[in-house]
């Protein structure tokens, strides 16, 4: 790895914090040899195999009101890791804890990217056989303007270059139909918005639909917050539903259960490839630095992709890509 | 079967018109008894079993404007279809053809069911070990009021009790977090008029989110129709892929092959519950009588199914209960 500033994993965030998170950490810089610094209660935190250790005394509960929690607890993990990234201290920031004040922490200590009007999530969703597709916005802002779900794909097309290494990604809109007169005002608006923006090594191929997600018709889908977020719960729900149906039908007849076993590679993998922790979560794109939001039931496997996703797009300059793609020319 | 009117049944609407259409409508009256009237170009329509035909000239396209074509071609099977349920020759009718065409028959020919503000789409999603969940508005509606989205939770009560026998089903509202301010304006707004509506013999219980669909924790699920027809393309979709994964993976090894030929009954079982297929198709709820709309990729089976959905709704009185449930007092 080229970077030499350390990821700030905040080490208090998530279901399984803090352990789960040390272990992932610690998997980061032993087996890929990334730099990490953990940020939290030093006193809480222990058998962190020599990791450096920023200390925050507070903690933002998973389901703590996000605005409020970050203006009032500044001496909290997770503003404490944005403020990291901010002064140079750390190259990037990863939260498996409260979503929304992640989300806070890095828009009010970090900033937005000038130019850009609103961030957004972008989460991967898994399409067997290709790469993955890009999902944005997830849930980070439930209301939208066609202008912002422009912005959306401009930045999801950098996303998808810069970490699935798609040369010219193909940018479409989330609608009921295929046809640009199809589906709410917002997505007709958006169509025209989307058709009108800039497109630099990438193409606005129209819009798709929900059955598309997981193919490879596409290569970034654009949607607001709200539809983004019920997609990928949706998503998240199916593929739940159908693997412990399937588990559990293949354990009623003994001939099926003996199969099942014989199976176990092929269900492994297939269980792997459909989880969201392989992918090292989801990404908020339009702020001053890297910013990786994992899921709240991490465990060490998605800390530790999380940390190797971060430093990955550290690396590449991802930041100064969506500053170059949606950069407004004023002066800074 | 204790209905006499036959069901009509929209010959020349679907991918795979007449014949799968003919044969379903067959199955429906050889297998259950259902009377059925066939509803096309009698001149195409042969095979039939000796089931009557009520002509019809003209066909409504799958891909056809749906007001146009429906305000023009007067003598469709569609339009004949709706007529006959208005003028009291059909008990109920069923199409695989263009949805919106279907819609706006039934809408323009049948009425709306007094009160009721907007029909919408109920769909069954499959829930495996329970009932299967209510969702509406599947698509009717691309925009919404919060006041239609409380009436389409009080009709999609209404079709839980008589569709799938829940005694008082539970009723929530899609959002992006189980709290009352979470969510856009529309669902913020939608959630105090489901809180503020009359609930007889049913429940809100408040916002679900995604994930939750395919679970035993609610019954009845109501999003604007731009959403839900989201959700539901998203589920088939990933539904879909995972199949087509899972099945893929198999075929890679012997050994694993072997035992995936052993496992035949339960995957063909699995394949079943979640095919869109096994559930008689979408019901349009509000108009003044049965309206089925079928997949556009119906086979005989989703036919035979809808036919049989069909004249269960009517035996049940379902449209009669929804003029109870969401009725003005206003005289008609």
């Amino acid at each position: 790895m080229a970077i030499t500033l350390p990821v700030a994993v905040d080490a208090m965030g998530g279901d399984f914090a803090p352990d789960e998170i040390i272990a992932g950490a610690r998997r980061a810089r032993e087996e890929h040899g990334i730099p990490v610094v953990l940020v939290g209660r030093s006193e809480e935190l222990t058998d962190t195999g020599g990791l450096e250790v920023l200390p925050a005394s507070e903690v933002i509960a998973m389901d703590a009101d996000p605005g409020a929690s970050v203006r009032k607890m500044k001496d909290s993990s997770l503003v404490r890791s944005a403020e990291a990234v901010r002064d140079g201290v750390a190259s990037a920031m990863v939260s498996a804890g409260n979503t929304g004040a992640t989300m806070a922490s890095a828009l009010l200590r970090m900033g937005r990217i000038r130019g850009v009007s609103r961030p957004a999530i972008a989460t991967l969703l898994p399409t067997p056989g290709s790469t993955p597709t890009v999902l944005l916005d997830a849930g980070a802002n439930a209301e939208c303007s066609p202008e912002w779900l422009a912005q959306f794909g401009q930045m999801g097309a950098v996303f998808a270059r810069d970490r699935l290494g798609v040369a010219e990604p193909r940018v479409a809109l989330l609608s009921i139909g295929e046809e640009p007169g199809k589906g709410s005002p917002l997505v007709k608006e958006a169509h025209a918005a989307l058709e009108a923006a800039t497109w630099t090594d990438s193409t606005f191929i129209g819009n798709v639909e929900g059955r598309d997600l997981l193919t490879d018709e596409v290569d970034v889908v654009v949607t607001d917050g709200f539809t983004g977020n019920v997609a990928l719960k949706t998503l998240e729900g199916s593929m739940r539903t159908l693997m412990t149906a399937l588990l559990t039908s293949l354990g009623e007849r003994p001939e099926a259960a003996a199969a099942a076993a014989e199976l176990g590679p092929e269900l492994d993998a297939l269980y792997r490839e459909f989880h969201p922790d392989t992918y090292g979560g989801a990404m908020l794109l339009g702020v001053k630095g890297v910013c990786i939001i994992s899921h709240g039931s991490s465990r060490a496997l998605a800390v530790e992709n999380a940390v190797r996703v971060a430093a990955e797009m550290v690396e590449a300059d991802m930041v100064g890509h969506l500053t170059t793609a949606v950069g407004s020319p004023a002066s800074d």
